[in-house]
C-alpha cells in the first residue's frame, strides 16, 4: 500500500517521518481483533465502562500540551484553541461516563404480563439495549480531538458497549499515531483491553473499513462528497450497516430589521467573529447571512471582517481549495466583493472575505452560491424586506443549524414563523446567538435533513448520539416464577 | 398504465372488477396532497391527531364483518381469523392514540443554560420532535389489517405527525379500495383532511412513491427481493430516506433434551400449531427446528402436523411458489420428508409439511434450507447434542425472533448462554413459548439484524414505531424572560 506524509500547513512541505498506509489484510485483522475484545466488552457493566471513558479522558489531559503542539504543527489550529478542543473532548468522555452510571438511557422495560386473549393478553415483555457490535470512525480534519480518534463517535460507541476502528484522518497522521499511543496505553494500564479501540490508515482503508462483514455500523464527519461515497458503500452491502454522516451545511442566518436597528454595532463585531472562528472552518460556520439590506450594518460588518487576522488554513490543499471557491463565487454575475480574502502564499495565511448580492441575484445563481466553502468566507444576501426569508427557506437544503437575529420586543410573531420553517430545515435553531460553538450538553442535537447528515433522526453530539449504537432487543415469557436468574 | 385483477385464492379466477394502476403523474399529485395535507396535520396538537386515530379503528370496527369477508375472498385467510385481526389493528390504533394523549414519548427536554465558559457553561437548549413528512407505507399480503392500509406502520407514522401515502397491496386489491373509502369517510366525517391518509396501486407507483423527493421515509413489511430493491431505490436516492423494511426470517427453535423429556407431547402439538398458524404464513413462523434427536417426539409431531387441516394459501402465485421451494429443499441430499405437504389443485389447497435433516447435513445445504418458506412448511435439524446449538446460532442471518424451549429446572445455564447468544441475532427471543401470535404491546419490538429488518436499530411493532418518524430538533438560547411564548 501507499505512504502517507504529514504535510506542514506552514511551509506545503512534508514534516516528521513517513508513514505507511495499512493494507487490506491489516485492516482486516484489525476489526477481527476487534470484534473479539467486544465480546467482552460488549458484556461489562456499563459502569465498567465508565471507568474506560475516565481513564482515557485523564490520559488526554496529561499529555494535553504535548498533543495540541504536535496538533497545531498539523493543523495551524492553534495550540490555545487546541488545548480548548482537548478540554471539550475530555468533558464529552466524562458526559458519557457519567451517564452510563446513572444509567438513564440503556434501561430495561418491562410490560408485565396481561391474563386474556390477545389483543389485550399477552405474556411478559422485557425490553433492553445491545450494542451493535465493531464500529469504524471517520474523524474530521477540522477537530482532531473533539471529533477525532477520541471524540463524539468514539465516545459514544464505547459508551454503548460497542468496539471502534478509527479511520486516521490523513490531515494529522502523526497526531492520530500519537493520540492511539496514549489511548492504547491508557486503556491497558486500566486493565482493559486495548483492542476495543485501534486504528487504521488511508483511504483504501477507510472502503475497507466501511465494506468489512464484522463491522455493524460507520460515523463520518467530513465533506460531502467522501461521505457519500461511504454512504453508498455501507448502504449497498449485501448487509447493509447504519452510517451515521455529517457531510456539511450552509447554516444559513437571518438577521431582523429591528435587531439591525435595535444591535448593528453589536452583531457586525459577533457575526464577523463567529464567521471567522477557527478560520472559517467550522462545520457550524454561518456561510451565508439573509438581512433587510443596510448599507451601515454592512459597513460596520466590513471592517470588523477585515480586522479579524488571518492565518493558516488546515493544509495547503484547504487553502487551494477555498481560494478556488471564493474565486467561482465572487465569479457568479451579480456577486460583489465586500472585504477580499487575500492569500500570502509565502507563508499560506489567507485574510477573511466578504461577499454579497442581492436576493434577486442570489435566485438566478443559488446553487453556486448555496456550495459549502470549507474557510473564512461570508457571504451576504441583501433583501428588501423579512418577507423574501419565507421564500429562501422553503429552497434551501437541510443544514445542521439556522440562526434567527431578531428583537424580543418587536420580532415575536416573525420568529415564531421562521422557527416553524426552520425547523423542517436544520437540527437546530439558534435565536439571538451564533450556530458555532456547539455547546456539549445531554440533550445537544447535531444533525439535520441531508446533506447536513444522512440520518436525520440521530446526533452526533450530546448523549442520544450513544444510542446510534445499540438495538432494541425483547425477551418474551422469561417470567421471574419460572427463571429467577433471568429475569 | 397497467389494469389490476383481483385473484380468488380459491379458483385462480379474476374476480370483482378490474382496476386501473396509478400514473407516475397520479402518484405526483397524491404525494403533493400529502405534503400539502401534512402542514396542517404535523402542527396539529398530540391530542387532536388521537382522535382521528381513534375515528379510523371506530370505523374499522363498525365495518368489521363486511370488510373481512371481502378479505377472506381475496386472501382465504378465514373470516373468524380475519375478524380477530380487525380487533388486533383497532387495539393497536387505539394504543398509538392513547399514548398521543398521555405524551410519554414526544417529549419536550431542557438543558437550563449554565453560566461560565465552554465546554461546561452553555446556553439553554429545549429539545423536540419534528414528524418527517409524508411517509411511503408498502402493507403485507398476509396481514391485510394488522399491516396493511390502517396497519402499524400507518397507526405509527400518523401517530407521529406524518401524513401517509399507502402501495396497496396487489393480493387484495378490492379490500385495499374498501379500506381506504371507510377509511376517507370517517376522517371527513371526523372533521379531518382526507388527505392524510391516501394510497396508490401498482408494482410501478411503488417505485416512483419510494424515489419521489416529497416522500421523506417508507414502510415495508414483505419479501427479500422486494424490500431489497425499494431499500436500495431509497437509499440512492440524492436525498437518502430512511426505509424500515421487514424482509423475512426463519425464526429458529431451539429444543433442549431436558424440554422433550418434561413436555414431550405438549411441545409436539404447540409446534404443530405455532408452525402452521395462518398456513405457515406468518413473518414469525418458526420454519427451522433444531432439537436433540428424539424419534417418539418426531412421531407425535408428525401425527400433530397430519391432524392440521389444509387450506388456501394468499394466492395461486403463493401456492406455485411454495411448492416449488418444498420441492426445491426436498430434493436436497439427505433431506427427508417426515409430512409430505400435499396440494389440491382442484380447490388450490395444501396440506402443511415436515422435512427434517442432520445437523452435519445442514452445515453442507444451510444456504438452501435457511430461504425463507412461505406457507405451511417446517424443517428439523436433528442436532446429537445442544453443543451444537452454538454453531448454529454463529453462522445465522438475523431473524426477527428464536425461540428457545427449556427445563427451568435443569437448563438455567444452557438458556442464559443461548439467550446471551440469540440477543446478537434476533430482535426476540421467546422461551417456553411460541413466536406466532406478536402481542402489540408498547415495549414489544419486531425487528432485527438484516434481513430480519433494514434497520435494526427500529420496530414496527410497539410504541416505539412511532419514533421511526420524527427527527430531534432543539431550539438554542430561547430564554422564558426574552421569548415568553416561545420559549
Amino acid at each position: 500500500m501507499g505512504t502517507l506524509y504529514s504535510i506542514s500547513p506552514f511551509t506545503g512541505k512534508t514534516q516528521y517521518d513517513a508513514l505507511t498506509e495499512s493494507t487490506a489484510a491489516e485492516v482486516g485483522e484489525t476489526v477481527n481483533r476487534s470484534a473479539q475484545a467486544g465480546k467482552t466488552w460488549s458484556r461489562l457493566p456499563a459502569a465498567k465502562r465508565a471507568v474506560a471513558l475516565r481513564s482515557l479522558a485523564g490520559a488526554l489531559e496529561t499529555h494535553k500540551d504535548e498533543l495540541a503542539q504536535l496538533a497545531h504543527s498539523e493543523t495551524a489550529l492553534g495550540f490555545d484553541r487546541l488545548v480548548g478542543e482537548i478540554a471539550r473532548t475530555c468533558f464529552q468522555l466524562r458526559l458519557f461516563a457519567k451517564e452510563l452510571e446513572s444509567g438513564n438511557l440503556l434501561t430495561r422495560e418491562v410490560d408485565e404480563a396481561v391474563d386474556g386473549p390477545p389483543p389485550a393478553g399477552h405474556p411478559r415483555i422485557v425490553r433492553m439495549y445491545r450494542p451493535l457490535g465493531p464500529v469504524a470512525v471517520f474523524g474530521a480534519g477540522n477537530f482532531p480531538f473533539a471529533f477525532g480518534q477520541l471524540g463524539g463517535d468514539t465516545a459514544s460507541a464505547l459508551a454503548s458497549g460497542c468496539t471502534v476502528v478509527v479511520k486516521d484522518h490523513p490531515g494529522h497522521p502523526q497526531l492520530a499515531l500519537r493520540i492511539m499511543e496514549v489511548a492504547t496505553q491508557s486503556l491497558s494500564e486500566s486493565g482493559f483491553d486495548s483492542d476495543i479501540l485501534q486504528s487504521v490508515r488511508g483511504m483504501g482503508a477507510g472502503t475497507a473499513l466501511v465494506q468489512h462483514p464484522s463491522i455493524k455500523a460507520a460515523a463520518f464527519t467530513g465533506s460531502q462528497q467522501a461521505g457519500r461515497a461511504l454512504w453508498d458503500l455501507a448502504t449497498s452491502r449485501p448487509h447493509p450497516i447504519p452510517f451515521y454522516g455529517e457531510l456539511g451545511s450552509v447554516n444559513p442566518v437571518f438577521i431582523t430589521k429591528a435587531a439591525l436597528e435595535e444591535r448593528r454595532s453589536e452583531l457586525a463585531t459577533e457575526l464577523a467573529s463567529s464567521l471567522t472562528l477557527g478560520l472559517g472552518q467550522f462545520c457550524t460556520k454561518p456561510s451565508i447571512v439573509f438581512l433587510v439590506d443596510d448599507e451601515v450594518f454592512l459597513d460596520e460588518l466590513v471592517s470588523a471582517v477585515k480586522q479579524v487576522g488571518g492565518g493558516q488554513l488546515l493544509s495547503p490543499l484547504s487553502l487551494e481549495r477555498y481560494l478556488q471557491k471564493v474565486a467561482e463565487v465572487s465569479e457568479v454575475s451579480g456577486v460583489s466583493p465586500l472585504v477580499a480574502s487575500e492569500a500570502d502564499m509565502t507563508d499560506l495565511s489567507v485574510k477573511p472575505g466578504l461577499l454579497a448580492t442581492s436576493v434577486e441575484n442570489f435566485w438566478g445563481h443559488a446553487e453556486k452560491i448555496l456550495e459549502e466553502c470549507f474557510g473564512p468566507l461570508g457571504i451576504i444576501i441583501r433583501c428588501s424586506s423579512e418577507s423574501d426569508f419565507e421564500r429562501v427557506i422553503e429552497n434551501l437544503e437541510g443544514t445542521l443549524v439556522s440562526t434567527i437575529q431578531a428583537s424580543p420586543a418587536k420580532d415575536s410573531h416573525l420568529v415564531a414563523t421562521l422557527i416553524d420553517q426552520l425547523s423542517d430545515l436544520s437540527g437546530r435553531v439558534v435565536v439571538n446567538g451564533w450556530p458555532t460553538g456547539l455547546a456539549v450538553t445531554p440533550w445537544q442535537h447535531h444533525g439535520g435533513p441531508y446533506p447536513a447528515s444522512t440520518s436525520l433522526l440521530h446526533t452526533s453530539v450530546g448523549l442520544q448520539a450513544m444510542m446510534r449504537f445499540v438495538r432494541p432487543f425483547v425477551l418474551q415469557n422469561v417470567t421471574e416464577s419460572s427463571w429467577p436468574e433471568l429475569s
